[in-house]
């Protein structure tokens, strides 16, 4: 801890849960107890926090949803990675540094910033606990990082020996800063994870280098790639020292004029201007939304209100007009980009599993400043789709792309050649128990619910468990046994879901009021004294959904829902020889009649399947003419399918298979069809 | 004529016409009288012609349709373009070269063949009638151009002094063949407009220079942008030398294992591998079009199965799969390619002008060697929307692209630095005489209706004119008085339009006999005596068009097309605020009921505008969530609004507005929506 000094901290209620700790906790060190206190982002002392973080090792997961992906993530993603990035060289690009070895750099610019991913990603793991194996090899790695150091603070494998010349010259390509930034995300996770600060120094010792060097009064500077602006303000919480959050600003604020940077540039990187001119999402979606990240954490720290609109400006413009229904962003392959207003094709969305991934990680900093349950909606519509499908159920493939039609092309690889999905991917999937709860004066949060242990206190310092029992998403009803150190006067904050129209809510057995409201926290105040129960109860139906009209590639079609997931329709599951692409939902009055769910628990690690009948076209579209007259009712001989859905992250898990989100609709019975 | 040797005639039926226009055309000149008779494209010959065209001359446009696109074409858009490639350097880049000035060499690789189109444009506005100041400025412009040539017989802006080692060594981008081919198409039509070959003698020797020079048993050769196999055997036809049909035929044939071409290359240019294994139609639009065109130009004189069986798979894939209901193909601004099966975005679409022109000429030369309706249909469809569209009624503005939705942004320019549309367009409708009629030995063939007088013969000799009166396609009836220069007993094929499902036919008042079927020519056999008098009536309500539910775009859409013109909504003509985007058609069991034509001569030189009842969202769609609950009958408090559709061809030439083609419908009612 020499080389950290520690923020002073702004509410004294928080001195009193550190001394407990440090009393309880025979673990805890002399140096300093706050690492350990510390969660996925720490704002404890942000002044603009509605709602504060818990560690991830307060939480322990139970069975469950998460706990068998973080299994896998754990037992196979990042223990396979690591050879793939070690055979792509990514790792000898920092050996051939530290041991002068004359073998050549490997892999695109940014292979750095792969490593550092995968190093938070195992750091994420041992928050939740220690594993001494992947410990001493993270500690290896960190030795073999750091050893590439310049004793400027200079860090990364690309912009050395011939190529020395060109650093912070071309910053709009470099990705420097983004490795910084991953540099700065990894160390400070190992730090709450051990308490060790050998990587965290480095990247410190590389942002000191930048802080001293560029500057509104000194040379200028680009993210380029926005990332290191959340990374900065990381720095600011862990460290204390507030030239970081001015660097931040700096970086937020855009140094365009001086850059040189041409319109489309700024378009595509969503950086170089002022963060607060921005007033709609274009260009590179995973850039624009660390940028918004960032923005989001710097706002945290700094309530400028400036930020704060232009926040709330892009939100809408990203829920209203650019989201998809899996919570993916970035219909665009080209650029990796968004595109216009409504402009969501499904086949080829390009919606990059890094992209939902900064969808949920802004979501999820919007929720900490502002304690709004729709940004939890957001966040959870991103986790359990966009970004499950991103791994999959094997944990050794990964998509790039998580499109929502397919032709059946084979969509999952080990690796790519800018593997950035793969590492981002283990690395939020290590960190969901941190995502869990949260606290405030006020008391205790439920943001996303999965059987867990919650070993905790409230901000006044009482100890606080809480044990969640549930097997949510596939089941209604999740209990919440509260145990409080003592008999204490706070509210449970209940995440009440958006799309949860009928949720039921008891304490005791005896109905909570006011009642629940969807899209709402339900705040259930009252002396909360140990085992008291609270019952959840979410209504599982299965729900149909449309997209705003404006969406072209939607309508005429819905997509099928229960509870946070959406489902598809795969090729794999037709019984008939009809294509996925010529079948049809027939819905009548009550769109939710007719639907049957089922539990599968051999399928694809057990998942609830919905089945509904379908109408298939009376031969394959294929053969029917591209245009012909109009006429209601559809063509003849029509007839009925069994239609299965399976949720959207399993897809692509059996053989490559044609997929669907959005299916097609009639309101005709299939009988008045055959006229 | 001295440098053209006349192919032999193979049909000793054709002496007989020729002999007689020698003895009635006093201008008729005692080189040979040959180029007077030779249409847009010279099949006379052709072994595998069913339908022969007509010259351009022996067609006399009335009022009407195309003769005001036509007047404008020549009084508006030929002369202000010629200025526009003056100052972007395109004839300097010529003079340059035969005065040795040190100017540099301006523009794309490719300019020289826009100045060739733009001579082509000309040379089918001289074979309509002479125009003395537009023949000199060719004249002068012809000079100019042949002054470049060089004394091997090559003729390029390009690849000349400090670029010259590179001549024939780039291929794929080099656009050499490419302008060649558009260099012979202009010495063609100039020769069969005035009999004078300086041009095509050029355009010869350059040609001379490459079979020498390249081929199977010499350097390989390659066309990259395909169109010169067009050209050699329109060349071949006009000179009766083989040796450019067999040119053609390597070309087609492909010669990629000599050149080294990737996969990638190959698929972009359609050409490079043999013609005859393409089964789908992928890459780059309009050099896919251009090479099926060559294709079926090479099959007309050789019969070669291979070809035709090629030609009906890829037929197959573009009106079953690719092409947008305005004869527009290319779906991707991406590579200016063709999409994947159904894959037609309206608002993206990016439909090139050329690529709709490509595709006409394709189904012309379809047309002539088969004799089937189905693809005047095609090259109808795409003439009057697709290719129509491209150009401004005004004459000086143009499309490059001819999307299908728009919202609102500007389209039509006066130049494009890749200027092919501009002079493409020009050169088709100063072309359009000489696609109306034709001929076989059975008779005379009709095959696009507009108020005209025909003098031509059938081709025993017999004189014939033809008196055809129409305002077709705003009105529906076409009648044409037959005048042979005796009673004679023959054909006349009247094409009946595919969307033509209740047309009638008399003669002198007597129905014709067989009734007239929609998609086929209908053959009246009969002795002919003059005044004989064939009435065509064509219902011309609108109709009500679904495409394919496997397109995308077009799901829970209709188009409304009326004759052979495609419909779209411009928001100008909306008398309320709501948007374009916002309204839906509502739809009875009887589609075709509650529309209203309308003439309306004040607007865009004289359109029929149709009017209809829609429904407006309550409020506008941007401010409804981009996903929510599936419920029948969409929103309450829907009202109705007056919808005005305009002709496709006619939009974007008022204010810059937003525009659709493809309207939401709903089946239900008004009424019935406000629950």
């Amino acid at each position: 801890m020499n080389s950290l000094k520690m923020r002073p901290f702004l509410r004294a209620a928080f001195l009193v849960p550190v001394l407990l700790f440090l009393l309880l906790a025979p673990e805890a060190r002399a140096e300093g107890p706050d690492w350990r206190s510390q969660g996925i982002v720490y704002n404890a002392s942000s002044p603009q926090a509605k709602v504060h973080t818990v560690p991830i090792r307060a939480v322990k997961m139970g069975e469950g949803f998460w706990s068998a992906r973080m299994r896998t993530n754990v037992e196979q993603s990042i223990p396979s990675l690591l050879p793939l990035l070690e055979s792509h060289g990514v790792l000898d690009n920092f050996r051939r540094l530290s041991s002068r070895k004359a073998a050549a750099r490997r892999g695109p610019l940014y292979t750095d910033s792969d490593i550092y991913k995968w190093m938070e990603a195992v750091a994420f793991v041992l928050q939740s606990g220690d594993q001494p194996a992947l410990r001493a090899k993270l500690g290896q790695i960190i030795d073999e990082v750091v050893a590439a150091q310049e004793p400027s603070g200079y860090l990364n494998t690309y912009y050395v020996q011939e190529r020395e010349s060109l650093r912070f010259t071309e910053m709009h390509r470099s990705h420097e800063l983004y490795c910084l930034g991953h540099l700065l995300q990894a160390g400070i996770a190992y730090y709450r994870a051990t308490g060790e600060t050998k990587l965290l120094d480095a990247g410190r010792k590389y942002a000191d280098y930048l802080v001293q060097n560029f500057g509104p009064d000194k040379k200028p500077a680009l993210t380029g790639h926005p990332e290191l602006e959340m990374a900065l303000v990381e720095l600011y919480r862990t460290t204390g020292e507030r030239r970081y959050l001015e660097f931040a600003g700096y970086l937020l604020g855009g140094d365009r004029m001086r850059l040189n940077l041409t319109d489309d540039q700024v378009r595509y990187m969503f950086s170089g201007i002022p963060f607060t001119s921005h007033r709609k999402f274009e260009g590179h979606a995973v850039r624009a939304l660390y940028a918004s990240s960032g923005a989001t954490d710097y706002f945290a720290e700094t309530g400028d209100e400036e930020y704060l609109r232009a926040l709330a400006i892009l939100w809408r413009d990203l829920v209203d007009r650019k989201m998809y229904v899996t919570g993916g962003v970035g219909s665009r392959a080209a650029g990796e980009s968004f595109g216009e207003p409504y402009e969501l094709p499904n086949a080829t969305a390009y919606a990059e599993s890094c992209a939902a991934i900064a969808n949920m990680m802004w979501n999820w900093r919007l929720l900490l400043v502002s304690g709004e349950a729709r940004f939890a909606d957001v966040m959870e519509r991103a986790l359990y789709n966009g970004v499950n499908s991103g791994m999959s159920l094997s944990g050794k493939l990964y998509c790039y792309r998580n499109p929502l039609e397919s032709a059946g092309e084979d969509v999952r690889a080990p690796w790519y050649d800018t593997t950035c999905c793969p590492p981002n991917l283990e690395r939020t999937f290590a960190s969901i128990p941190g995502y869990l709860y949260g606290t405030s004066p006020a008391g205790i949060y439920l943001h996303l619910y999965h059987s867990s242990t919650l070993d905790w206190h409230l901000e006044d310092g009482t100890g606080l468990s809480l044990v969640e029992e549930t097997d949510y998403p596939w089941n209604d009803t999740i209990t919440v046994t509260v145990k409080p150190a003592q008999p204490t006067e706070f509210s449970v904050f209940l995440r009440i879901p958006g799309w949860a129209q009928k949720a039921k809510v008891t304490v005791n057995g005896q109905p909570a009021q006011p009642p629940a409201k969807p899209g709402e926290y339900l705040e259930i105040h009252r002396v909360w004294k140990t085992d008291d129960k609270i019952r959840l109860t979410l209504d599982m139906s299965p729900r149909v959904v449309m997209a705003n009209p404006r969406v072209r590639e939607d309508l005429g079609r819905v997509a099928l829902e229960r509870g946070p997931l959406v489902y598809c329709l795969e090729q794999l599951d037709f019984v008939a020889q009809d294509s996925v692409s010529d079948v049809s939902l027939p819905l009548g009055p009550d769109p939710a009649k007719g639907f049957i769910t089922e539990s599968r628990p051999d399928m694809m690690g057990g998942i609830v399947v919905i089945k509904h009948k379908g109408i298939a076209a009376p031969k394959p579209l294929s053969e029917e003419p591209l245009y012909r007259a109009w006429s209601k009712g559809g063509s003849k001989g029509s007839h009925e399918v069994d239609l299965t859905f399976i949720p959207y992250y399993a897809w692509a898990n059996r053989l490559p298979s044609p997929m669907e989100v959005w299916v097609p609709y009639t309101t005709e019975s299939p009988r008045s069809r055959g006229r």
